[in-house]
């Protein structure tokens, strides 16, 4: 048994990007949760919880965020798995509706990293991969490295990631970078391990995303008809991204979470007309697609090149620009994910608008990279 | 509608305590996980995901947990509420099961403070209260002093919540203190916040507690007959203790947590035969036990010093030792009243059990004492 589909009343968010500290995390949530209700047009009343995703924001920085949007009172959960963290707390949220426990709830993914994560995420102390240097800027670079090895690929391939998902938000308006780069300044750009540059890897990001979920007892309070885009299942694994031994680029975590999105939501990957994927660096989007097996194994890499992820190309990947050019406040980005997708099930992404979209899964990536712990990998598959 | 209750097929724990940095935050998450699945007499393979509460132990740490347990490749999600942590991580795993998303999960509720809140926790360097010197200890003083001039109440009475707890622990292996202590010894402590001193005050622990829970298809698999304790439901409400600016001691969060207690569990307040409540300091136990209704207003203190809640009398309080004596890890607390529960239900209890246990509540409180943010509160209620 697969529990019920989730409906989206409503999604909001605060644009991505850097904030000086008056700008704190409890505020961006407000903006975001009261954009959430606005778009759903449900007052706070129609709240019955408050699930928020967040990893850096302390101790119960919910209920601060509830207490501050007026919802003091009503249950608050934080949830936390790393970069998965807002995706999670969109499973948890997406389970209470189908037991009945709730029947409107808002969740939150929020982030304030400029302040709290100064110098980007510090790897925890214990962790002996970090203490030789093997920390996610280099384990990404090996992964690249292999796969030019293994594959007909180019860095100039790989590269054309940053590109096309820059190219892409320059129409989303709660993107961090709404400017176009070209390929010569992804490849020119500062190494940071090599043979990834500056502009393959995800920013330092403050933000929030929101979005009002309800079952059909929910849809009834608000008076909203029970059509438009809904979470059809959340699936969640951990562990080891590779196989045993075996190819850094196996993606084994990958191809585990797939089977759990198509399992828990009955929809089979065939059907998938856009993804949001957790291109944390270029490669990255590249060997989770096809870990999924969304992409025919070693050809991720020519597929960004030739256009086919890229809007109006035969399988768009990041319509919103990506962790790379949208941004990536940790605990924010499975909640942006969602209100991507709910704005693109709908038809009103503008500028970025996937064609016919009906069908969409959003993908997170929270923990170590290739290590054999640490990881936890969410799968979100929505319908229109 | 409420959610179906959740079997609970196995608790284990970790004796709390202070413990050398060597035994890790997972080495003892493992050793509570390992002993509920033996009790349960179930394998690790039976297990469909995790449920991890803590408040410091880092992101991701209910994955490093599952990696080191054999659980890797699970679904494992990481739950924080402050203090009520272990107990939201039960309530999100009640609603799992009782959505069908699993049939058998393992809670898991850890915290080693003594390495990772060195001399306490605490406060938010953005808590305006603390800054001035409202911590936790002074805002519960406050209510003491209070309590005391309100009621025909003595400092002896709520002296007599630490000796009674105390007194019950002397019979739980799981205990961080197992020696009786006389009420002269909690009078002449060293002072805290006036009128409390040290022995008024939860300790800094380590420790982590763990249940196996099930739905009815879990149950088959494990092979288990539907019988035993059972989770009936887990209220979590948020917000300020008093309403607004009146009696610091109305303890309007309880009421309201009581209130959702028995509304997803059909259970009656006058039905409870014991309680585990979260006596983080002497006076919150009778100030809570009021608010929930389960002892007459201004009585509490008078009830602690009659032997009304001791065992044997008319309505046991911490028959474990409670935070007082148990200790107090903090993510760990919600899932070791939860195991105290179930060998209470069971009748397994030895010498502290409460004769003919039928129907339990488990309280825990989350977050700032008096403020009017912050706070959550969880109520688990539990029927043999």
């Amino acid at each position: 048994m697969s529990p019920a589909p989730a409906h989206v009343a409503g999604a909001g968010m605060v644009r991505f990007g850097k904030y000086p500290a008056e700008v704190t995390l409890e505020s961006m949530a407000l903006g975001a949760a009261r954009a959430a209700l606005a778009d759903a047009g449900a007052g706070l009343g129609s709240v019955d919880g408050l699930y928020v995703g967040h990893v850096f924001g302390g101790p119960v920085a919910g209920q601060r965020i509830a207490a501050q949007l007026g919802l003091d009172g009503r249950p608050v959960s934080n949830h936390e798995n790393y970069c998965a963290s807002g995706a999670t707390a969109v499973r948890e949220a997406w389970v209470a509706l189908a037991a009945g426990l709730h029947d409107v709830v808002l969740v939150i993914g929020v982030e304030k990293m400029t302040d709290r994560v100064a110098g980007g995420v510090r790897p925890d102390p214990g962790d002996l991969d970090a203490a030789v240097g093997y920390v996610m800027a280099a384990g990404h670079a090996m992964s690249a490295r292999r796969y030019l090895a293994d594959h007909e690929a180019t860095r100039e391939q790989i590269a054309a990631v940053a590109v096309k998902n820059h190219a892409h938000s320059v129409h989303n308006p709660w993107a961090q970078y709404r400017k176009p780069i070209s390929l010569d300044q992804v490849l020119g750009a500062r190494p940071i391990a090599e043979p990834l540059g500056l502009l393959d890897c995800s920013p330092i990001s403050d933000g929030a995303a929101a979005v009002l979920l309800c079952n059909p007892a929910g849809l009834r309070r608000l008076g909203i008809a029970p059509t438009g885009p809904r979470v059809r299942g959340v699936g969640l694994v951990s562990g080891s991204v590779q196989t045993g031994l075996g190819d850094i680029n196996a993606e084994d975590v990958s191809r585990r979470a797939g089977k759990e999105a198509w399992r828990l939501s009955g929809v089979e990957p065939g059907e998938i007309d856009l993804v949001e994927m957790h291109d944390c660096f270029t490669i990255a989007e590249i060997v989770r697609m096809e870990g999924l097996g969304l992409v025919p194994h070693g050809r991720g890499a020519a597929w960004a090149a030739e256009g086919m992820t890229a809007l109006g190309g035969r399988l768009p990947v990041n319509p919103s620009g990506g962790l790379l050019s949208r941004g990536h406040p940790v605990g924010a980005t499975g909640v942006a994910q969602v209100c991507e997708l709910t704005w693109q099930l709908r038809g009103t992404a503008g500028g970025r608008q996937v064609d016919g979209a009906r069908t969409a899964l959003a993908y997170c990536k929270g923990g170590t990279v290739n290590g054999t712990d640490g990881g936890s990998v969410t799968t979100v598959v929505m319908t229109a």
